[in-house]
């Protein structure tokens, strides 16, 4: 297949690779070129412009956030304008549920397809071709995308026909990891200031009830206090709350944790910890205990 | 060993059984006389009076709380006035850390040896010997009770020569439990709202992320809105985070997660759902949001 | 002076009334035509278009929210493109921090002045010309906006020479009466379940400690559960809880207590409690505690 | 009447001092002795032990918490087993529900009656006789005591014929207040942010909405952040609070506000401010966005 990909930051470098090497003709296309450098040398070709990444049967974009997306879709050289009828925009950015829902509607409009297909994962899952995708949209543009999830991901699951409840979900699975971050810090503060050793509880949680890497991982990085460097921003922990808040808000659903780890965030933000891991949050109920 | 075991409920009947099968010589008390049957009828003796239940070498406590703990260890024939010196009593009881430091020293006083041992587990692990034992006290009485925790559990954490530290990891377990149970009752609540199957929505968190047994136990029972028969009762739950809480007043910690966690148990209480599975406080963010 | 009105509502025909009485010549703009007859009687201009109604030297616009203020102040007609160079806008309407900021941007860069000036007040103190308003903008421009502050209501407060400031006060002021409402309804839901009269409990407050109207009127409103008709709809103040949230969010500053309240409102609307007084999220604690 | 004064605090001393001034024979006791003797100057009588301030026809108690008055009501020196049969005993401590129940109940087997009474009003109050009496109980009680309660206070206010009933009342009255401190905390954190001066930003709330003197006398320690010296101590608000939620949890009233100021003194006395005035929580808001 003629594939674009747009946004090549460190999850789509790896991403874009695994579609060039599974055969594709992929061109790739990155605000900033020197990125795309690296799978030029793998065999991709570099899109002269915003434009020219928009002739393919299928473009994924991978941005930052819904500006980002934005600033590629709508505009003289977006992909609104420039891709074909029936070509399939992917969009795997986790972005808001409102823009999803936008770009389903305007996508439509203009005779082109719209698939929400967030990623589960970190940047070495993406270079392995491990990603966990969660794939929404019109079940005829799925099955023709399908291929590519397989070569990007370990496994895809069809969300629904409803692109954006594939956003949501996303959102929502971070919200859960946000959520655990937070009740791994509070029990950490209370046993620590009750003279137990953090790395020594975490090796009982994680021995019995609470036998999962994402506990493991991010409990270590809590009893640490090791935040730097950012394996996942707190800025974007930050986005991906207020997302799910905002999508929360139209569907009346109040989400009281999801409020008290926004304001973690916010707290962080406020004494400037902005590009710590999002796990940095997991240190402030110690912070409010006195210690830390 | 000369055991005894008071308190022969759902789990102590487990833990008492085993006992008996490893060969100790196992004397059994419960204030409901006919809980003891089956036990006698497997080799263990059954005490005539709480007193009698108090001349082993050791002997386990296994009840609901914190008054049902004092009645037998308090007054004329509980074990500090009838439990020899250099015996050892262990708690294996949910207490509060209170109650377990008053323990510590009372014991102590008499001369006697207290190790407190909670576990971790449910009915079925404590049938098949398979529990977790959390356990602390003075080295010299731990090693004299690691045969015995091996006999009833998997494995054995020695978490702290402090008793009151093992009771504070259980309590905080817990706490950990419920908060996980509250943030995929937020989680199910926004994306069913959103459209999205529940189970299907588990099912992606369980393939991913959290691939843990935990949340696909608690996970079904939040998305079914199954909560009877209860497994663990909204009442015991509900105790719990009141001594987590407790104990976090007592060292100045605030637990904003384990005050969301209470108000969702009181919420639970005033509508007549106290003999609920604890998990059904997962299913009140779908009431909060016109849903459930 | 030679003043426009633009949004003849609850609020708007009270201050309109006023500034006619007062002798300035006054032109009157509503989307809904019918609202400005009774103005026209009183000697008010009825505008024949929306760029009518920018002919005059101050325009004041005072309307729902961000997306009616946007509509009237941006377009072809819209008071951007139509105001005199030098005219100002008073903006009354309670809108948000970014949107304050931008139109003092806008306005500037189109030779115009800008002024924030939100009022404190239900509709009955606008007709009577007893409001608080809260100015904020130019000195310049406030000094020519006095006299008619000083006609629309009993006192001015000069908040900052930046717009927003103002907005800023005013949301502020009803995040403050949305948490007593909170408060009170928590504190009637206990009192309530111990067995004391809601009405007499509320007599010992206002007749001691809490002796201002603010407590007496919503007090009132609480302990009878008299809900509608709405004084100020919940869905308004589920507005001004929101753009109270976001411009803290904005400035990094956590507000646990505008997010309680903001659940508040989300429950509410989830279960058709829209167009309540908002003070109707007082009857949500007694709710949760089975009663209500 | 012959009226004994048990706890001659800052209160106390105010309140028996206006008994002794209305010609009532008193006889004065305290722990500590010295504070006894201005009021002995007076024309109080210093009891020579406990016991013999158990003689009078009515006894007041007013002491910091639940154990201070335990102590001198049980044991064999103590009210119950000292006071006349038919003789009343008035409690103006702040104390639990749960404590009044109880002693509602020892003294009526004792033969005895008891009033809690619970005051409003700060030391100076107390001087003037400027109280806000609670009072509640038997009916004949509450009539013999009327001249007692009109001496020592303002207004008094019958809660109920059951004791308690006042408790719950005073304790849910500093509810609000803390809860007052926390909204106006925020409130200031998000303006004074927002580049608004508090001062300024106080003086329009008490201005309009909010003109109450507990508004302004707060609002003033929080915006000149003067916590000292306490006039009421962060510990005794952190204990009413404590108190209050019991009382919430015993009859399955959630109070998420409560949990958040809650919350607020335990990070205060964490970082060493138990000593400070209860409105230093009020401060807390403006720290954790990164100011203060």
């Amino acid at each position: 297949m003629n594939v674009s990909f747009i946004g090549i930051g460190s999850m789509g470098s790896g991403m874009a690779a695994n579609l060039v090497r599974a055969g594709h003709t992929v061109t790739v296309y990155n605000r900033t070129k020197e990125k795309v450098e690296p799978l030029v040398a793998l065999g991709a070709k570099a899109a002269k412009s915003l434009a020219d990444a928009c002739r393919g049967d299928v473009v994924f974009t991978m941005l930052a956030n819904d500006d980002a997306l934005k600033s590629v879709v709508y505009g003289d050289n977006g992909l609104l304008a420039q891709l074909a009828k029936g070509a399939i925009h992917i969009s795997s950015s986790t972005i808001s549920v409102d823009l999803s829902e936008r770009l389903t509607s305007d996508h439509a409009v203009a005779g082109q397809r719209f698939i929400a297909a967030p990623v589960m994962g970190r940047p070495d899952m993406a270079a392995a071709g491990k990603l966990f995708v969660l794939a929404a949209g019109e079940p005829s543009a799925i099955d023709a995308a399908i291929p590519l999830f397989s070569t990007i991901g370990q496994r895809t699951f069809i969300v629904s026909k409803s692109p954006k409840a594939a956003n949501l979900v996303k959102l929502s699975g971070n919200f859960l990891i946000a959520s655990m971050i937070e009740s791994l810090g509070e029990a950490m503060a209370l046993v620590s200031k009750g003279g137990i050793d953090k790395r020594e509880y975490l090796d009982i949680l994680t021995s019995t009830v609470f036998n999962a890497p994402v506990y493991k991982t991010y409990g270590a990085l809590i009893a640490d206090q090791k935040f730097e460097p950012a394996g996942f921003a707190a800025s974007l922990g930050q986005k991906d709350i207020r997302l799910a808040l905002a999508a929360a808000e139209e569907l009346n659903v109040p989400l009281p944790l999801a409020n008290l780890v926004r304001d973690r965030f916010l707290t962080l933000r406020a004494h400037g910890g902005d590009k710590l891991d999002w796990s940095a949050i997991g240190g402030l109920a110690a912070k409010d205990a006195g210690g830390g």
